[in-house]
């Protein structure tokens, strides 16, 4: 079966040129770079080549780049790692109510640190209003954490005024840029951030792969102990061909970023206007704030995990929400707090383009979901709506 | 130059059949096992077989393997997962002097969490005394954590009646088994382990890979949080191809122990004699209790680290003792703690052999040694010896 992938969001194949770059450290180049033989300065030299790539895409220097292995040890060490250095002094954290998990349970779990945290309401739209911060925000806030681009609508947040908010009280700045990195431009000196995740394994680099931006002068707890790796800040051993393969990442989506982002753009919105076609169908989250991958759409009435399930029996691989939570099979949380009814969140589908998305495939996708959407209205699938409507 | 590779214990290249395996799960088989569409069940299914491969090498099933990043997390992960978990009940941890960094110094952070933490002495042979250990152990004991081969020296612990005196006082038991699988049989159901953690790339498989050994029913607080991977032991997108990787690493590894030992221990054992003619020279460590790469020797008298920078000009690649601790440029505090003088820890150098280390390397490296050895005794050296006689 040819199969169809829209998932991106989820993760990305290997572009040929990063794992071009990454093969001749696996067995040939395999020194560790804390070694101080030449084996290790051999890796050690391609790991600063690593950190120039990833620090030039988001205006970072060398110094402020920590590798880790993903984003979600980014995520949870920007927060718990500032949380727990600044305890004594700050304990209150603001975030928002639609995060990663990878944030958002952190937060939970910091509260049972005894951190104080505030979860910022959003509009439908995924906004956050900055009077709410403004109310929030305390002479005990250490961090202001946010998800720069939704990971299931893909609605980029309304950042401006944020980081002046911040700096009044004294407040540190944590962007979760995982989904928003290699797609749009993400500059950590315009966004005032002096802390920003992102990912390999979401920009064609690979799993096991992260950045944690920590602005010069900052100081965190680190998570790892030990070797004292990456100036302390993260220890273990370097994972080099990963590194080696987010660095040339890194510097393929900066070349590529417009144009990714016009060929993303044009799929989704050809997505857009065939699904809108789809009786009933809506789409979620901010319609111009948007990363140009990421598309979120319900179907009320129908169920969205019946409905992936069905498109992928047809080879059309798309997501309800993030992967992280799919096995789970709860409401999506993101989309519940953005107001969503009952029938509008257990009909959410997630479709996120990429590289290698064609608009033939887009077509396909259109027509099979709405076979699929209208065989599901006609053979019973209106019990269901009955007992939704009771929600 | 034709450069020799002995710093094993730092790292390992990828063994052929290992990278082979992996190639697939980089670009084509590239889906997020968390995803419930079939590019994620795909890639979920193999990491089912790595799971089945690494809990096969150790004797444990398959729900009790956690993938991690590597030994330093899988560590981490040991110590804090269970201490956080057992506070209100057990706030006792009994480790020795000699560990890896990633445990001792995770042992001195949750002291200061408010944790009570005895660090056992060992003798000149890294020998623990089961009477120290019954001594210390408590009812408020969660957790004993030995090293199962030492990295610097390679010493195997003496484990015969830890298990017991654990068990009495109803502690659980770790090891940290980084250097000691894949060189020696490691049985968590023989060792009574309750944990064990050990890395890829000490075994021929990636960098970036780990496992930590969680017997069933045993539960620990995770690291990472988020995504509830693993059975919300261990968050974050799964590293696919360093976990398919690492299973292959492990079945490798398990079928070509018994050969690979061999190979190892005549080298090291050759190397042993050709150092033991240079004058002054000893071994440290336990001669009969030892894993087969490694071996451990000092030169009183003269600085590890300015013969392993000379063996280095040669294209000899030795370490002065942890990778991990390269950086520091301090006395190693494994060695220190089994009791050797001034002269002899900072004279100290470590070897390790693997798969590729051939006779000839070996004759090379003696000639060398030798010769560096000689050069400095003759020219000056001399007023170092003055210095250090006086520490």
């Amino acid at each position: 079966m040819r199969r169809i992938y829209l998932d991106y969001n989820s993760t990305t194949p290997l572009h040929p040129g990063v794992l071009e770059e990454m093969m001749p450290f696996f067995d040939t180049k395999f020194g560790n770079p804390s070694s101080l033989h030449f084996f290790g300065r051999e890796t050690a030299a391609a790991l600063d080549l690593s950190r120039c790539r990833a620090g030039k895409l988001i205006g970072a220097d060398v110094d402020e780049i920590i590798f880790t292995s993903g984003g979600t040890e980014s995520n949870n060490l920007a927060l718990a790692g500032i949380a727990r250095r600044l305890k004594a002094a700050r304990n209150h954290i603001i975030t928002t109510s639609i995060e990663h998990s990878s944030v958002y349970d952190q937060c939970v779990r910091l509260e049972s640190e005894g951190f104080k945290v505030t979860y910022l309401p959003v509009t439908r739209q995924g906004e956050i209003s900055l009077n709410d911060l403004e109310r929030a925000v305390t002479e005990q806030t250490a961090l202001v954490s946010l998800i720069l681009s939704n990971n299931e609508t893909g609605t980029i947040m309304n950042t401006g005024g944020v980081r002046e908010i911040a700096r009044k009280a004294g407040a540190l700045l944590h962007y979760d840029a995982v989904q928003a990195v290699g797609k749009i431009p993400v500059d950590v000196i315009e966004l005032g951030a002096d802390l920003l995740s992102f990912s390999g394994h979401k920009i064609y680099g690979p799993k096991g792969s992260g950045v944690l931006f920590l602005r010069r002068g900052v100081a965190l707890q680190s998570v790892f102990i030990g070797g004292e790796q990456e100036n302390a800040r993260r220890s273990g051993t370097h994972n080099v061909p990963a590194i080696v393969g987010l660095g040339k990442a890194c510097e393929l989506a900066g070349a590529e970023l417009d144009e990714y982002g016009r060929h993303c753009a044009n799929l989704r919105d050809r997505l857009q206007s065939g699904i809108l076609k789809i009786p009933d169908a809506i789409i979620n989250g901010c319609l111009d704030r948007r990363i140009p991958n990421t598309l979120n759409a319900s179907f009320p009435g129908h169920y969205g995990s019946s409905l992936a399930v069905k498109l992928d029996l047809a080879g059309i691989a798309v997501s309800t929400g993030s992967a992280c939570s799919a096995g789970r099979n709860e409401e999506s949380r993101v989309l519940k707090n953005m107001g969503l009814s009952s029938r509008e969140l257990l009909g959410a589908l997630r479709f996120s383009v990429g590289r290698h998305t064609t608009e033939k495939e887009i077509d396909y996708t259109v027509q099979k979901l709405a076979e699929i959407v209208s065989a599901e209205n006609s053979i019973g699938k209106k019990l269901n709506i009955v007992n939704l409507d009771k929600l």
